[in-house]
């Protein structure tokens, strides 16, 4: 995620940082170039390029405008679903711990030990969930919250998050045998289990369902049929300012296309993706602190206006 | 599903599974044809042709957009609902099994089959949907998870996945009547029985209530109109390139419509539609896993860049 | 409903059942008589007509689009909530039924009887809140599913399905003071009731409230306006063509706007309104099949692709 | 609300109630005259004005409908969701009454009266609403559904249906005292009541939170200047006609304007408002029949088109 | 906020307070400056510029209004989902308080301080939220509604309102302990306070989620190049309006660029944010009218029409 304040009128036009320009720059210069060829040819022999005029240009205009639109719409509500669930995480995390130490007894025998080992595989499950959606290893960040047994049972899993709520039920079972807690509150806490449950098969869904890939097609090709044919549309009007004119549209068209695609699979680890890192951490912070403990890592903060 | 990353922009071009040329070629040619008899007719006879401006095309074109626009948007928006549903079925899935394996007493009498059978019907309640929503037979699939006596009933039945609901909710009264879980805990199992219940009803409202059939003929006929009159409008400006512009105008429009009439019935098995087969073969696994047991089906696998 | 397949090209435009067109007629007829008629003005007397040029039509056409295009997103989506609200009335009669098969003990005393009576006043609701919704007599359907002292009461009520929610209240009742139920499982089959409940509101919210009549005079004033603006304005680059352009733009406009009229109004019985009698006659079967009763009404069936 | 059928062509163009047009007569009228007075100067002066071309005319319309239909679309939404939120009082208000009947034990000591006092304040709540969305005194519609005690407290409060469902809250918790009523079906209650106060929460959000102020200013100030341009730009291809086209623009600009004013506060009096006075009488009667009084107000008929 | 009537339509034109003006002066007339000095050079050197025509500023203008109408409609939806929470929250602070009120027994030993207490801490939240969300020292507002001993340790926590939260929590154990309240009822309460976690993390994740950066690049690099051009492809059929035209077309764009900027952040002292002090002021006085209190702070009033 780039944070950073707004910039003024001119640095606007030099940020590469979180710009899609990096991406892109490929497209944008061959159909410069492209513009620029045509421009050369049409100032040399003037007859060579029949007078195309510009109405088809506009009928294609709206195909791909349709299109554009569509596709970054679609995009952006997955990567804002993603960050929904998210918070719906958080809040999860930070209720269940207040339950938690509220409604399980601290003082009886066990208590207290009870209450931190959900709360650690509460903290746990926010680590396993990023590296799964990031398809990296989580033992780094999830070892020392676990209890050395279970370690090599979670080591077996398919599925590290999902093991891990099924840890939570196990203790919450113990907890229910050893009557620190009633049947009816059991519920309370489940329900709270089960939420955070929808919220890892809401990522895995965003995660493991693209976009139709037909529209990645129907997108990509309008937009180079469109940027191919534009110079030769332009050329008779524009004379020399062709190819500045094809920078600047290719710009728009071409930048809109990559930061849906960009968008579109929200837990990577592009500029504009969440800040997976950041947010568990926090959590984990916020979680210590709720059990009391006085020593926490630190947050992690933005490097080059990026958070990872 | 077509799985495949992000083209080059040469290969971009070449492809054609998950693109929907296939379906349009047709269209696309006639139109391409049409578009070259008109230019040739228009060479030999210049006056032939009656000088069609292009704006009416433009009044039109705003027109088909609106309409193509629309449907498109409809269409997407059942084929991410019905994902969504199949997202919640895995939920619903995971916490059942999390609750039965966590509150049923696995080490009273019965317990053990108790669980077992839940979650055995709880499998082929996936595979169940499935096939009733392809309509196909559900049998192969589902038999290993049946109990003998259960499954001579639900050849009767007319609506399998709501028989194994019922099925469902009867052992969880044998649970009951042996002491196996409290009636409170019935309530928490039998939330996630209603949540399934939804599932269903809400695909089966999905397959069986297509979009208006109006929209589907106002939004065919106008493009039917466009493309035919498409040529004469262009062809005093463009004249031999009018086919190539025809063929791509074409392209975008019954491009579009095609990819709608395919996403608006997403339980089907055209390549862009949802991956019913890997999604219920990953559950299976996954509740297996929470069983404890050790074998499992294979995953399904993309085929040449397609997911059933 | 209609309900039929994707016709071919040539059938496409010989289709009028589910058609707009139908409809419309006497407008497309109008504006392409107004249109030949100025294109015969202008071939006699071509100084007749003052040279209006297209650009000021463009912006009607902005306007008109914009209005007609919420107009439709509007009524469609209140014929999807309708049809959303019908769908959870399944889930909740399926749900409902299997809870009290389930939970109701039928082999006490009183048991399968009562049991047989829930059920057949949800299937009562079922009829009855289609005949609420379209006006029509609900006694024909439902009388078989009532006990003899209850008919009578509910003639008197202004508001047979809310009498018939309030009757399955007073019977459960009844369960709980002969003790086949427990006060606890009472709450859970109430709540399927209450969401009955929101299912009749919701649908009478839709069929009592149109949308604000404003819109309609603005989009229907506008349409107008336009398509007797139009032929002047084509007249001169189109010639003797005016006519089949002004018969195919009045169609889409006024098609887009008489599909929208229909679709806000969803309970009717208009070719694209939604297939009530299918879909409560449907419940009807799958409820009985539930008590376990043999026989069954016939399923509805569309007749001429036409499902009621 | 205006409630009226489809009129025919001839009588939609003479239809004012309802129509947005007596809002907007004097801008339709300035900006005809300004149409007029630059027709004829150019007839008399062709040369006075600049000989502006149409297209910029165009840019500026494009920003002015993306202004008008994201405005219309905010404004919609607010109208609609306020209709909702009168559909869920009805829904509450409905299954609180049928609850009340059904579980509050009507024969032992004090139960009907209990009865009677809770769906009396129901009564009194849906008056005391609207009253409080319209800005008038509730008490002449509440007064006979009140006990004398306690109108003395409620005349103090600063906020009647709030204080009204506390008191109810209250008369709940002597339900309790009494046992007429389990601690369990208290909650069940109790979820209706703060339903209820979320249904009084969301109207009040609607109304004291304005869409942004500077959208107004942004749409208004954009029309002004279009159609203060307008007539500029078309009189030299449109001659006299002008002042025609610059009418039915500013009818469909201001209108679209005028409309999303009026709907935007959908809680008001004006004639596309919602019909609160006929929604809360119905459902008065429909809770006086629930309680079984067999004497009823008289509904709320549409005055010359026009339900309040 | 801004609150004010609809002023007339010479009011509009000089409206500031609540315009986007003053934010965008700087562009205005930079762009109208340059539009000036086109139109002279036009003006003294007619060849001096190339004769752009228009078109491809229409191409440029259709994605600059895709991106503008996009970025508008994701902040207003992240303003309106800001003030929905707000409005949740009051909905969970006044139920809250009412059932506080209702069940907790106001008579036994410790009832009434009990009830005062948590009312007190739900006022606290409120503010402390306010405070959190605006990165200011709620102490001045909270401190009066803690008890002393509560003081210090809510100083040390890194998450104030998340704090205040858990005491309620405690406060509400205490409350079970004592017997003042069913474990039952306590689940209740306990339900309204994780709403009001949730409404707390939601107000967090549109305070630290800003919209993707790259979308600003997007907008206002293609706004800028938009009006850079613009002067030089209207100055022949403009000439002296030329910077008339300029001025409105970048009021148009830049303007709703900055009331996007403004929206999206909806917690912030800007004109068009939520007047979050308002709100919280009258939830004060609401609960402390609920406690039956009688001094009451004085409600915010708007100044100068802007509520804060």
């Amino acid at each position: 995620m780039i944070v950073r304040n707004k910039p003024n009128a001119f640095q606007l036009f030099f940020i590469l940082r979180g710009s899609i320009v990096p991406l892109i720059y490929p497209q944008i210069i061959f159909v410069t170039l492209l513009g620029a060829a045509v421009a050369a040819g049409h100032y040399y022999y003037p007859t060579l390029f029949p007078s195309f005029s510009l109405p088809p240009l506009a009928l294609l205009g709206i195909a791909l405008s349709l299109f554009l639109g569509f596709r970054n719409n679609a995009s952006y509500d997955r990567w804002w679903e993603a960050r929904k669930q998210w918070g719906q995480l958080l809040i999860d995390s930070r209720s269940l711990s207040r339950q938690i130490t509220g409604y399980v007894d601290g003082e009886a025998e066990g208590g207290a030990a009870a209450q931190r080992r959900m709360i650690y595989l509460t903290i746990a499950f926010n680590h396993a969930l990023r590296h799964q959606l990031r398809k990296t290893e989580p033992w780094n960040d999830i070892e020392k919250y676990l209890e050395t047994e279970d370690i090599d049972a979670l080591r077996q899993s398919r599925n590290v998050p999902d093991a891990l709520l099924r840890l939570m039920s196990k203790k919450l079972g113990n907890c229910r045998h050893k009557h620190l807690l009633s049947e009816f509150l059991i519920q309370t806490l489940d329900d709270r289990i089960t939420s955070m449950a929808e919220v890892q098969a809401s990522c895995e869904r965003i995660q493991n369902t693209p976009l139709p890939f037909a529209y990645m097609l129907l997108v990509q090709r309008t937009a180079y049929f469109y940027c191919f044919i534009l110079p030769f549309g332009i050329v008779t009007s524009q004379g020399f300012f062709t190819p500045l004119f094809c920078a600047i549209v290719a710009y728009t068209f071409f930048g809109l296309d990559a930061l849906s695609e960009e968008l579109q699979d929200p837990f990577g680890i592009a500029p504009n993706d969440l800040a997976l890192s950041a947010m568990s951490r926090a959590t984990e912070i916020n979680l210590l602190e709720i059990l009391g403990e006085t020593e926490f890592p630190a947050p992690i903060e933005p490097t080059n206006h990026r958070l990872e």
